[in-house]
């Protein structure tokens, strides 16, 4: 039997999800970049690439809340899914954003995984201290914010999603024009900033909270 | 060749999108009452029941929107359910809400077949002179409202997805306490009511524009 007193716990664990069907996609490129600059700071890296790993989304009948049941099982996917979270520190999810939301791989994942009695409801909550959502928003940032955009995502991701998950402190990060840059910017450097803005998000997260004296 | 002046269109037609694992389930019966209600005004009912029709929500490759060619050739299975919808005069989806928006499956659909250059792009749009969005909401009418979800929702809904694919007539039929009645409520009388409220829905749909003397 193993014992975990022989294998203590002694890093920062991150659990990364991320969807998109291309593994040379921009989103793949920036899920790298997190990844490194996570392992840079000595926090240990559990992914979740639903396109790889074949995640199903579709929510079948096994997967139907019970609401008078905290303690309903759930098809084996989910149960695996549901324990693979436990002793996160962190939550990081990363998705292109298709209509104004999450695509359906990652949607699905919340319906089936993030599901009553596993992540919330009875008491039960996610581990994440932190959460952070990086989207990649094809549009310039502008006209998304002028459309009120931002607010709405951090009414559903944040406000009702983390909140009743019991996580406190969860935060977007929008990434735009992943379609192409503005206009008179160059391609790669636009691309490489938009890495660089997401490792910045990740040294953000890290840092202690500031605790008034 | 069949041509189509042996069988002009006479009747109004809708297509009716519907999403639940349970072709049981008070979604499905909902559902039934808005076809009853149609066929009873005699309108044409095209039904997509996506998960009775195995429909796969998982973006791939082959549908990734291709932004400087609105002419791209999907998926065979979505240029078969984009051309579907053609003369269609009426949408109506019908969802129950999971984590305040659409399950995986309705928003698989959206991804792959509302797509760029099928439902918008490049002066495409939907052929639906009205839109309705009939979703099952689990809890009571004053919480949600209470939180904002409503405005956040017509927003998605009507104003970004409905609004891209040229659709100016769209709504929202909120149908609360679907996973049970309020206290001291009866709930056959409850369920009862609620297929009442989504077939007025289709009847104040069906009622021509007033048009000012």
């Amino acid at each position: 039997m193993l014992s975990t007193q022989d294998s203590p716990k002694t890093k920062r664990r991150a659990y990364l999800i991320w969807t998109h069907p291309r593994a040379d996609s921009l989103t793949a490129q920036v899920v790298a970049g997190i990844k490194q600059e996570l392992q840079q700071h000595d926090v240990e890296v559990a992914e979740l690439d639903l396109y790889r790993h074949g995640f199903n989304p579709v929510l079948d009948v096994a997967d139907e809340p019970d609401w008078g049941n905290p303690d309903k099982r759930y098809s084996e996917e989910v149960m695996e899914l549901a324990a693979a979270l436990q002793g996160s520190d962190f939550g990081i999810v990363v998705f292109p954003l298709w209509w104004y939301g999450m695509p359906a791989m990652l949607k699905g994942y919340l319906d089936r995984v993030w599901n009553y009695g596993l992540t919330y409801g009875a008491g039960r909550t996610l581990p994440f201290s932190k959460l952070r959502w990086i989207t990649l928003v094809g549009g310039g940032q502008q006209e998304f914010e002028g459309w009120g955009n931002p607010d709405n995502m951090r009414h559903l991701l944040n406000g009702s999603i983390a909140a009743y998950g019991g996580v406190k402190d969860a935060e977007i990060e929008f990434m735009y024009n992943t379609i192409g840059p503005e206009e008179g910017s160059d391609a790669a450097d636009h691309y490489a900033a938009l890495i660089a803005q997401a490792r910045a998000a990740m040294v953000r997260m890290l840092e202690p909270a500031i605790v008034p004296a």
